[in-house]
């Protein structure tokens, strides 16, 4: 695995795939890498003939309240991992190369930014469609690899990519779990031991309310009224929202769209939690 | 000269050039083209092998009290100049297939974009950026070119290509201007009969302030109240912005920056202008 920091290495690697006409997976990161995260290098491996993976902690989409500083950091133990789930290239980008002084740009698509976790955090999703726009015109790559369980960072990208004309395929990947149903997550670090039981209510929960729109799709807000109380008993008390929606424009739903998503996200302690089924 | 319309007709059109690897130079415009236009397309036909016009009134950069309907459109006489102008390609594009239904980018240059024009009109440089944006990611010429007439839409416009990191040199041509000064613009058709002579001072003072700026560079406030005072007293009585101006932040500036922009709007009538000129 070749490990590249510059603009300039990128794209020194980057030439002989492409001038070959190699297709090139891309999987980004913000490091602290778990198995979900290798689980899109996996399927990258899988379709692409060159992987490279990312990690860069992104400053544009964190609030200055909220943990940029704290974010997880452990290169060594990331680089690793990458090389063991077999990428061909890391790059780990400075913000200094990609949001120089003087960088101005803001890139967003506010109609699906402004709702669910765009709620609570406004300028989120820019900070990340502002940072793709400009790498994923920098790598062109064939096929870009992203989580559901970021389930509405996956919508708002697709819309990006559609929207800008870029051309390349956004593939998503199933979210990874704990035995006990806890989707994988670098923030999952930050729950103390006490916690941690709490946070697996969250998937639990999310799943007996999707069997239950399932069986009655016709009693969308009783399922919903029901499933945030049973978060509320499980010691979820703070629920940022627990909502069906239509998996392309995010509208609240209250029949049976196809593949309706029910999402969540909540507060287990100090520690947001997101994750979200398919119903 | 072939002209497509289709973005389809578009890329097809564009293979064999691309294949080949020839420069492509491309002129957007919103028709309408007098000199000012013809000017970009002569220097693309200079330095490029193969010449773009657009011309395309992008809804995107008007505000609903503003003159979308009204701009002048005259299909049969644009294309007519821009083939005797000797672009290659005329493209018409469609705004179904520019923003079809459920395209929602907001892309913007925020800090450029808020300040001159756009402080009097909020979404004007978004609605440029966002259209920009999608089309030269489309397009991928070698060169865009820019009148200087529209100065802040050129600033605003370097900033895009840059902070997106685009592989396009923006190409600035100089403003074309009538016998008395006067820059050629679209919106001068507006301009009734006993107007046009006083849409002449607009430059006239321009000029006059930026000699007196260039004799007593420390004495910035003075020659713009006296340029303003002159504004009115030609019959300019409505002045959006008359200011030196720092040519890459568009910050205002009050010392010999160098190639400092003194730059100016105002209304003759119902009417619109602006102008600008290097110090």
């Amino acid at each position: 695995m070749i490990v590249v920091r510059s603009t300039a290495e990128l794209h020194e690697v980057l030439a002989e795939p492409r001038a070959r006409g190699k297709s090139i997976g891309y999987v980004p990161t913000m490091g602290a890498l778990h198995e979900g995260h290798l689980a899109l290098v996996h399927e990258a491996r899988k379709r692409d003939e060159v992987v490279l993976a990312s990690i860069f902690v992104n400053p544009l989409q964190f609030a200055p309240n909220e943990d940029f500083d704290a974010y997880p950091r452990d290169e060594e133990r990331d680089l690793a991992l990458c090389e063991k789930a077999a990428a061909d290239i890391a790059w780990l980008p400075t913000a200094a190369e990609l949001f120089p002084p003087g960088f101005g740009l803001h890139v967003a698509i506010p109609h699906l930014s402004a709702v669910l976790c765009g709620a609570d955090r406004p300028a989120h999703f820019a900070g990340v469609t502002t940072e793709m726009s400009k790498i994923l015109i920098m790598l062109a790559p064939t096929a870009v690899y992203l989580g559901e369980k970021d389930f509405q960072q996956l919508v708002v990208l697709r819309a990006l990519v559609r929207d800008l004309g870029l051309p390349v395929e956004v593939r998503a990947v199933p979210t990874v779990r704990e035995p006990d149903g806890l989707a994988l997550s670098s923030r999952n670090a930050y729950l103390g031991d006490t916690e941690r039981p709490t946070a697996a209510a969250l998937f639990r929960i999310l799943s007996e309310t999707a069997t239950r729109l399932r069986a009655e799709s016709g009693k969308v807000d009783e399922a919903l009224a029901a499933g945030r109380r049973a978060l509320t008993e499980a010691g979820i008390q703070r629920i940022d929202y627990f909502e069906l929606i239509d998996p392309e424009t995010l509208d609240p739903v209250r029949t049976g769209v196809p593949a309706a998503r029910l999402v969540a996200a909540g507060w287990v302690g100090r520690t947001r939690l997101i994750d979200n089924i398919t119903v």
